[in-house]
């Protein structure tokens, strides 16, 4: 059966999945971009831009299982680009370039309906105003029996959780700090939610921790 | 120079370095015990208590030297024991049986008098009503040179570090989520607070993360 899947989702230790302050020039809050320098160096990211290298060690291995068996995606809206309230330019397609590295459809969450983008190489944005699970069904038919990637941010894997829809979680636990800026775990029981840590694997730059619901 | 040093301090991955609703049964909280299960199968712990079995791997070899080079400890009083308010009953001498595993003087934080009680096996607990600063100068004047190790709990911790009296701290993050309980890192800016993380290393039941301020 289909899964929804969270995959190297970066969190700091004290539980910050962004910085504070994002904008354009901080996609990821600042100090945020500190979450990402263990994906960075892997050789699936680096393919992603059209380099041929890259590392290929435990975090590039983790990093490869997150794109398997990937049907669509869910992103929200903050995921697709810095702009909050009603779609001021329509030719800004989002923080990803011409070819976004999804390849599939993604499910963008947003309060302000605009018509779909066809990007290069498969992605094809949906803007979803109907809430998470109609994201959710929506993904899972267009994933033809392919699992779901929930990409994040904070707040739309909070959602998720909270309702328990995500079947699989992994962290990437990141040995920083940040202090501020957007908490995971803040307020969200995932014990009572029915979520364990199934198991836990050091890599090269990030800690990778793996959750289940029963 | 005489460090403080927090050393083997079990926190959830969800931040909780104790359960909810802490009492005589539960000196962890409820759930809280599941923190301190790296702990119990090493040798470190098996040797405290007379057997002379238990495992020497990773988590044993970090335990150990958490106990290295330490002159005396501080302790907030839950780690002496559960009761709050005035000493109803002076015959009990805390948690830990006849002979604590500190073999150091110990400082306990209380605000409740209460004279010294010398244990087995070299352990002296002082009561120490005057506040976190003068418990850290008692401890390093009787450790002759050799650290002071902060105990916990979780609030003794994160007044040291609010004030920035922690030069070391090691925790052991355990996979598993408390989803309730005392939490480390709500509201404290470590970062700010000039500390960061300096490595990590996955033990056989947890991950040990290394931290030390600028």
């Amino acid at each position: 059966m289909s899964k929804l899947r969270v995959q190297s989702f970066a969190v700091s230790l004290d539980g910050y999945g962004a910085g504070p302050d994002q904008d354009l020039q901080n996609p990821l809050g600042v100090g945020g971009m500190e979450l990402m320098e263990w994906f960075f160096p892997t050789r699936v990211w680096q393919n992603m831009y059209g380099d041929t290298d890259g590392e290929t060690g435990i975090d590039n291995g983790i990093a490869e299982l997150g794109f398997s068996g990937i049907g669509a995606w869910i992103l929200g809206r903050n995921m697709f680009g810095p702009i909050r309230g009603p779609w001021p330019d329509l030719s800004w397609q989002g923080w990803w370039g011409d070819e976004p590295p999804y390849h599939t459809p993604v499910y963008v969450l947003t309060h302000h309906a605009r018509a779909p983008i066809q990007m290069k190489g498969g992605t094809e944005f949906h803007f979803v105003t109907e809430g998470i699970h109609a994201a959710l069904e929506q993904a899972k038919a267009a994933a033809g029996g392919l699992d779901v990637r929930l990409g994040g941010g904070v707040a739309t894997l909070r959602q998720y959780l909270q309702a328990g829809l995500v079947d699989e979680m992994h962290l990437a636990l990141r040995p920083v700090l940040l202090g501020n800026g957007e908490n995971l775990w803040e307020g969200l029981d995932l014990r009572q939610l029915g979520y364990h840590c199934e198991r836990y694997v050091a890599g090269e730059r990030a800690m990778h921790v793996f959750f289940k619901r029963e």
